[in-house]
């Protein structure tokens, strides 16, 4: 059994090379929900229906998120009547979230709607989010005036494009949330837990943020591989180098084993980075070099068989 | 002034017409809400959606509701959810919907949002729902098993295709609603009032159900003049003639002056009815006879020239 911590498209690809090495009903995914949002009233949930979508072959190629074929028709729509429109919501996109909103506001738990959403698609792996309960990524930046101001994450990411310098994180709601059901039970009976190539501190970050789940991952540290998503100083994709640099933390291999390095044995990096293996060692990880650019499904399944063996 | 009962598509003809020999803002439109229903958690209004996308010039003028080159893209992708897909709900349309069910939820009354809605369109003419609180056509039907049993309008017109018999019908939350703001005032200041050629049962009954808006035209009936949206034994569109037979109601333009005697002083009735006049005046209501089926935005402009003349 796998459980895998996960994030958005980098996490998607790694898990959709992972289900063609092992039975997709051996995997768990727990999934970061700390950038959901709500846009026109819809819950969105945009790291849950990037590894659903990509699971289910239903996911954009070139973009990454989102839908394949998909158009914009209501919410260009939606501009005349002087909604906002910057969070770029999709006509096929919007029926996941018209279908989430109404059982969520039917009484029903996320974990249980998710679970339901993937097995429309037929996806046989397990989608879990860290938990039922709200925790909303907030960052402090730096104004257009120089004033610090508070942003959520899709703000930030989507109607800033990353622009304001990141001061701070933090995650609302963490310290009162609890696991999603089977998220401590899966990581308790995985022979292997993975920590996808998600940017460390606002994908992986809130789900270690989640009470009980950082120790559930100290205390089988040894059964623990994460994949660098830094690859030679840069992020593959998103905006981790930006948010890592305004936290203080190297971007690099090294930086990202610093973050993990209590809850984490091994560290899959780069073969571009593999001068970076003695520093990441030094912290008392160990690391396995190869290629992690998941330029096509059989690299990101070579990789996930590279990452399984790591710790077999 | 000139104040209008409407129901959808019929009365959003006879709107547009009306628009084109008055100015526009000497009109107020008070609209049928008992249609109104919820689909997939979103709130949808059928005849004030009919009304402003006709005076929006924006309403398909083939189907006669939704909106011009509409498409289901968002309909067809919920089908895979197993969320119901009977009522069509269109992409751009659903932009409407979305708009409209985040103001409701956020505390806005409906005639507040109907008016924004409006505004967005650059429609000069008022659209007020007949009322702020739920009421809601409620249809006792025969079942395929012979029994009784209750639907909701939509869930009649629509989904089942008129074909339950009617037996009964009734406006639940009738009695305990308000006019919405500015009903009776437009009632009371108005020159002319006209039932738009709308469905007597389920279109003009509920807004003359509203506590206070049949007394208003009681008040001022030789004000008052009525379409008959009946010509020659059936009805332009719509399900009038079997709820009106249902009910034991003729299904003739004498049938709709019966219903309308108390209310209304003058009935416009079609050329093709012209020897059923004798049988309207019989009832007390005078009788005007001209060309009543609206091919075009002109012949309807013609309509509405002859129907303000006949209590001029």
């Amino acid at each position: 059994m796998i459980a895998a911590l996960a994030g958005g498209v980098g996490a998607a690809r790694f898990l959709a090379g992972l289900v063609r090495v092992v039975p997709p009903d051996d995997v768990t995914a727990i999934v970061n929900t700390a950038d959901d949002d709500e846009f026109v009233g819809l819950y969105v949930s945009p790291d849950i229906d990037s590894v659903t979508y990509t699971l289910a072959g239903a996911s954009d190629a070139v973009q990454g998120w989102g839908r394949a074929g998909e158009s914009f028709r209501t919410l260009d729509a939606l501009g005349r009547f002087g909604e906002p429109t910057w969070f770029r919501l999709g006509d096929l996109d919007l029926a996941t979230h018209l279908a989430r909103t109404r059982r969520l506001h039917a009484g029903e738990a996320l974990s249980a709607v998710t679970a339901q959403l993937a097995a429309s698609w037929g996806i046989a792996t397990r989608i879990v989010p860290m938990s039922d309960d709200p925790v909303r990524t907030r960052l402090t930046v730096t104004g257009a005036d120089g004033q610090l101001l508070e942003l959520a994450m899709q703000e930030w990411f989507v109607r800033e494009r990353c622009e304001p310098p990141v001061q701070g994180v933090h995650f609302a709601g963490a310290a009162a949330a609890r696991p999603a059901p089977g998220v401590l039970e899966a990581l308790d009976a995985a022979d292997t837990i993975c920590i996808c190539p998600s940017n460390p501190v606002i994908s992986i970050g809130p789900i270690l943020a989640v009470p009980g789940i950082r120790r559930a991952l100290e205390e089988r540290r040894e059964r623990v591989v994460a994949i660098s998503p830094i690859i030679g100083g840069k992020p593959v994709k998103g905006p981790a180098d930006r948010l890592m640099r305004g936290l203080g933390i190297d971007v690099s291999a090294v930086g990202v084993a610093s973050e993990y390095a209590s809850v984490c044995g091994t560290l899959v990096i780069d073969a571009l980075d593999a001068h970076l293996a003695p520093a990441v060692e030094a912290l008392g990880v160990r690391c396995v070099v190869t290629d992690t650019l998941m330029r096509s499904p059989e690299v990101a399944a070579d990789l996930a068989r590279r990452t399984l063996a790591a710790v077999a």
